[in-house]
């Protein structure tokens, strides 16, 4: 039987909205998530909640059922609630039907299996959280093996990026480090690195792209540092036509992670 | 010589603020926009502020200096203030140097000339302005003719649709208009209707683009309403290799649009 609470004050509720600031969330190793939509994303990649949160009348829909049914089973805590209190929990004034609370993922090198994808993505001192979630849903999209955070990113485990991430946080392998680790790490084995650069820099469309690619995405505002541009073995750029010098960081790794998957190599 | 306000309660500082909501934008056809980068691009495009405000010690910048003389000459006014009332004007712990009062632009169909530009850009009732702010961006980069807000989308004057078009507001013309108008329009001349959809569409880099191609993206949540994707010329969709089922509605916009430009005929 889910457990109900229908005050603000609650010990736990305070806990949980306390995960949408970073200190806490580091220091308990747990993230929020929200909308059934991602939850049910999260389930079928075999993510369950710790704390699951539902308002009163919304476990009749199948996929809040079918969640309900399977965190408790695995051992997770359902609350009953109502939406004033999920609100509080996700910032949103129209928050979805349940919110999650999960343990945070592991973030390690370690993990990825570079032969397992043609293309994995890679970002640099990333800023926006929108931006970051979008770059994961983009990096399903395009079959990506995972991305890769080079140096100081925002939170992958933000609200704001897990909502941008339509649920791929779950399902796309997420290793932070910093750059001399992860340029290390690259050249222990095959791996194709292209930057998004404007020196130096040939059509997107030019290159013969050679699985595995590492497609290197660098900050909104500054771009890839010189030297991270230089050890690149291809540098591309994507035409601009018009007064601007640049596009949006998601939008740009989009663009040019569908070139690559068009004309890679196996 | 710059007025000075020093007050938070000053009545300009409280009207200025109010134009953050839609309701005031539209009663006084006003906007904000903040950031030398994105002012000196609406300057360049011939835009200058009706009210001009800079922090103390920002007006050494050459940029700000000859943002500060243009918009005097211009009859604008130009108000010296602090990084605080900066901050509450912008809504940003972290403002940008200056922020700009500007009058509307005008977004009527009949202002856009067709043969102007091979490719134009066209969302239907978009939700969110960072997608509204980010597609401008791209519609910019691309080299579109303008933008299209179809049904009731989110208004292009918002503050973060202003900040995430990075200045394109200024520089790509604006239309908004109903389906029925749009269509109606459309069809007065030449123009090839292209629909992101999934129904009945085929692959993005199947057709033969024909300018002016006018690229229509449906709402983030559903996507284009069948009615809308059958009237389109031919309907493409961009593979999706993973667990989801679609792009963001700016990825998704900006990726096609490349992808137009690189196939079109003249």
């Amino acid at each position: 039987m889910p457990r109900e609470i229908t005050a603000f004050s609650n010990p736990l509720v305070k806990r949980v909205r306390s995960l949408r600031d970073k200190k806490h969330r580091r220091d308990e190793g747990l993230f929020l998530a929200e909308g059934l939509r991602i939850l049910t994303e999260a389930r079928e990649a075999g993510h369950l909640p710790e704390f699951l949160f539902f308002a009163k009348g919304n476990d009749t829909h199948p996929l809040a059922a079918e969640l309900i049914a399977a965190t408790e089973t695995a051992g997770g805590e359902v609350i009953q609630t109502d939406s004033d209190i999920l609100a509080k929990l996700s910032g949103k004034d129209n928050p979805g039907a349940v919110v999650g609370v999960y343990r945070e993922l592991a973030t390690d090198l370690a993990r990825l299996e570079r032969s397992a994808a043609p293309l994995w993505l890679v970002a640099e001192r990333l800023r926006d959280p929108g931006n970051l979630g979008t770059i994961l849903r983009t990096a399903d999209a395009v079959g990506a093996g995972g991305l890769i955070l080079v140096d100081e990113c925002v939170d992958p485990f933000s609200v704001e990026a897990v909502r941008a991430s339509m649920g791929a946080l779950f399902t796309i392998p997420i290793a932070r480090a910093p750059w001399d680790k992860f340029h290390a790490w690259l050249r222990t084995g095959p791996g194709q690195l292209v930057g998004l650069a404007l020196e130096g820099a040939v059509d997107y469309r030019a290159p013969d792209f050679a699985a595995p690619v590492f497609l290197l995405t660098g900050n909104e505002a500054h771009g890839l540092p010189p030297a991270y541009a230089q050890a690149c073995d291809v540098r591309v750029k994507i035409p601009m036509l018009g007064k601007a010098d640049s596009l949006n960081a998601a939008v740009a790794t989009a663009v040019m992670a569908y070139a690559v998957i068009d004309r890679i190599r196996p």
